[in-house]
């Protein structure tokens, strides 16, 4: 098993753990957006959102909120961004699915998307839509 | 009730919806990172993850999965960021509580953290995770 955030899980890697349960571990980014940036990892090795099990998909978002709530408390933010890069195309860097607390300030000048397109017609949109829709 | 959202949901402002149940329905950002950006949408009004009901919360992430795998298949991308802005310092603009599902392709040059910062030590960061822990 060659994956970081296994060896993290195993305990042969050290990490900064803010919280843990049965079915996840969060520890801080030791590359941070902000310090105190946390990751939530499962403690189950898989890639990413698109292959998450139920188990898991019922409970990140709950201990998204609940480490929220404590990043905010802690560091004295002014927000909050949850971000999940699923696919290296995204931003994904370690393959082993997990979320990104990125606490935030007013004013930090960060921007998380820089560019906005612009449709052309609502019928371009309600296209769009309808292939989405086709896919689910 | 002046909230946009809400109006889109009672069905009295046009939207390009891909998907709809009983708790969220999903509709086309119309000011796209990519053309096919998807917004969740919780159906009851709150804000944002801070408040979000245990309900909404175990089943979010769940659409989420969902929603992703479609914009994928439908739009051919290469891979997906799931974002959610929590308050103004966050980038949130609509406040009635969204996840945006943006797909991304390889080489399209959009950043969505373009700065990282650098602990200091390891006890600096063991000092912040305690200062999280805390704050539980």
């Amino acid at each position: 098993m060659d994956c970081i955030f296994c060896k993290i899980i195993a305990g042969d890697i050290h990490c900064s753990k803010v919280y843990e349960d049965a079915l996840f571990i969060a520890f801080l980014d030791i590359r941070p957006v902000h310090k105190g940036h946390v990751l939530i990892v499962p403690k189950k090795h898989f890639l990413n959102v698109f292959d998450t099990p139920d188990e898991e998909a019922e409970a990140i978002y709950k201990v998204a909120k609940k480490i929220s709530g404590a990043v905010m408390k802690a560091s004295g933010c002014d927000g909050i961004n949850i971000v999940q890069n699923n696919n290296a195309a995204a931003g994904q860097e370690v393959f082993h699915s997990h979320l990104h607390i990125i606490h935030r300030y007013d004013n930090d000048k960060l921007r998380f998307a820089s560019i906005h397109k612009e449709y052309d017609s609502l019928d371009e949109m309600g296209e769009m839509a309808e292939k989405v829709k086709e896919a689910l």
